[in-house]
């Protein structure tokens, strides 16, 4: 018996058809039953004039006849005559997956993940987490880019971040990678322009809504830039055509957040964080700690200045100390206190952070040695700039948390599938 | 300046253009210099009436107008006006470039990462790879499948094989993921349809050919499947439509290598696994050992049959025996001891592992406890099956492995840009 596919049932009127899919809800009204049906290809309501022993959440092979709808978004509706179910619910399941609200807890959402994904608000999210992944292997290649697949097992912790997890490799210690940073660069020698979906690991014992231990960062490098403002001007053009991307395939999704998605502005506004520091300051009588480049307050306020100002939901922030930027970091032509990189924030949050690299031996060797940093474990690494390599940049890009911006969610977990936290190891 | 790339050229016939990349080789003949650029786009010959001072392997600017040239792949070439070093070569390469045979060392190819990725030969496998990759993501995405990302950190090895790689998570101990196997399975029941493309880790110590202890997985799970020939039909499709796209996009790297891109049956022959073991002695005197279900040799010689006997590279091998499959296996309806299984072989060596899967609780409960099994650890996963689960199916598929077999590399360290195994961490 062949399948049939739901969105195939509007060129289908006034045929019998067979459907499998989840019966997602079932509501009846005097002795007609409705039932709701999802497939991998859409939803559809199923019409019943008679009993059926059905529960929401079970899966089911049906036949009935495919029937115009007028009041349905798709203009069909199908009036079943025969249904089995496939497999039955062997306990009710532990939410209910059946109410459109669906305000639980976060632990309760995340511990019983394998029924609460099945929710449509939840299932919403990564049909557009799927879209962002669509949208960035598309246009990564459209500009010209290279898929790479870098290790994440690494000899030595040696990138200039600290919060390495470590391994027991054989009979060795290992450590798992917080970013492919080193080999997309050596990468730039190979193929001028490459791009990376890939796992990433950062044991920091944070407690926040923003950070998890685990996550997928998108990454890019390119070759041949004159400044970082090559790299933003790049990134900008990537998620324009990203965003437009999402809006032209995820409405159905967004719709269900009441989120009409952000334009992209043409120019992004950019802005040196010493303004930002001082922008803040003024306009919304707060000062950033001294402590700190900025906080998730400081970054906020100027996600707010960056939308009153420029009508803008994005925003560069350049030009961060020297002093806490990685080895491979450019320093400023103007201000060697200040680096040639960016962040980019999102509603208020920063979801990329990128920067001209050092692309010169001797300048490279000279700035490890002012960070106090050794050779031993970067030798690799530092081949590649004895051998001829053009000036260049990129950025690592957090996936998770641009969907939870883009959506207004409480916390980046609730964007990640499976997350992972200093408490949470499983589902 | 505006930067010109090298594919624009043969539009810009009589112009005068700027042109960006590295130097890959330079001949002189005579007076005249010839010096081979590469951009991200391609390469062109830039002809030189004067001394140049370049080193092959160098990143220039040059400027130069574009002629036509009848004896090129483009139909062009540049002759040369100014040319100016971006990055000098500080020291001779380890490994001479400029050679179209690159016939080294395992050991020095991989030692020398940074450098010999560069040679074109090598470049041109990376290409490869980036296509299967892009096929990947746009072939599944044809056939209704959703992109997810599942942890690569676990709390338990669970899942039936051995040899994980134990890390330090925080105060616990956890392991890494050899697999997406139980959360891909657990998507099914969101999105029927999901594939994956993402790191996995095997602590095996292997010193063979086709062994890496990380690699790229490229995995896919469907639900209402009828039997596992639906999993199979499915990989059939998915491989022809890849191979397709590779054929398409990547002659000029597969000529590198001699390389005429195997067809890819519309039915790719199946044997079970019994069969084979039986042809294999009995067409070529191999008896595989029965410590074994198949050695190495025993492929080699079931893919020489598939080639001899069906014309055909690609060969399923079906129902493997239980005993050696992990628990989530079905079982065959006829034979309780075989699986509802397969491994996919191409040129004779394994890519792809798949079977059906149990779906069914009570089932999987009691397949468990014959493996003596227990639960802990992997009441999430079982949850998922309480809560009525389509019949379903999927594929594990190893990336390197099959761009090795595609090029008849010697190792499957050859096919990943930075291999890691029992002794090697780095580059």
């Amino acid at each position: 018996m062949t399948r049939d596919l739901i969105r195939d049932l509007p060129k289908k009127i006034g045929e019998t058809v067979n459907l499998k899919g989840r019966v997602t809800n079932t509501r009846k009204l005097g002795s007609i039953t409705f039932a709701q049906l999802l497939d991998y290809t859409g939803t559809i309501q199923t019409v019943w004039e008679k009993e059926i022993d059905i529960k929401p959440g079970e899966v089911v092979s049906l036949s009935g006849k495919v029937k115009e709808d007028s009041r349905s978004k798709s203009g069909v509706e199908v009036g079943g005559e025969k249904i089995e179910v496939i497999s039955k619910l062997l306990e009710t399941p532990p939410v209910d997956l059946t109410k459109s609200k669906f305000d639980i807890q976060l632990s309760t959402l995340l511990d019983h993940r394998t029924t609460t994904l099945r929710h449509p608000r939840i299932h919403a999210i990564f049909k557009l987490y799927n879209l962002l992944l669509e949208g960035y292997e598309k246009v990564m290649r459209e500009e010209g880019f290279t898929e790479i697949k870098t290790p994440k097992i690494l000899e030595a912790a040696s990138e200039g971040g600290a919060n390495f997890f470590k391994i027991n490799y054989f009979d060795k210690e290992a450590f798992l990678a917080q970013s492919p940073q080193l080999y997309k660069q050596i990468m730039v020698g190979v193929f001028e322009r490459v791009f990376e979906i890939g796992s990433t690991f950062r044991a920091e014992p944070h407690f926040t809504t923003r950070h998890i231990n685990e996550y997928i960062s998108i990454d890019a490098e390119m070759g041949f830039i004159e400044s970082f403002r090559d790299v933003t001007a790049m990134l900008n053009k990537v998620v324009k055509k990203i965003f437009a991307h999402i809006r032209e395939n995820g409405q159905e999704y967004l719709d269900l957040y009441g989120v009409e998605l952000d334009k992209v502005p043409d120019e992004i506004p950019h802005l040196k964080l010493a303004e930002v520091r001082e922008i803040v300051e003024k306009e919304y009588g707060y000062k950033i700690p001294d402590t700190t480049d900025i906080d998730p307050e400081g970054e906020r306020l100027a996600g707010r200045y960056a939308k009153e100002k420029f009508g803008s939901s994005f925003l560069f922030i350049t030009h961060y100390p020297w002093s806490d930027k990685p080895f491979y970091t450019m320093t400023s032509k103007d201000n060697p206190k200040e680096t040639e990189g960016f962040d980019l924030l999102y509603n208020g949050m920063e979801i990329v952070t990128g920067s001209q690299r050092i692309h010169d031996y001797d300048t490279l060797i000279a700035n490890m040695k002012k960070k106090g940093m050794k050779d031993k474990g970067l030798e690799f690494y530092l081949e590649t700039f004895k051998y001829s390599m053009p000036p260049h940049g990129g950025w690592g890009w957090g996936s998770e948390r641009t969907i939870q911006l883009m959506l207004g969610l409480k916390s980046v977990k609730e964007a990640t599938l499976f997350p992972r936290d200093v408490k949470r190891l499983k589902p």
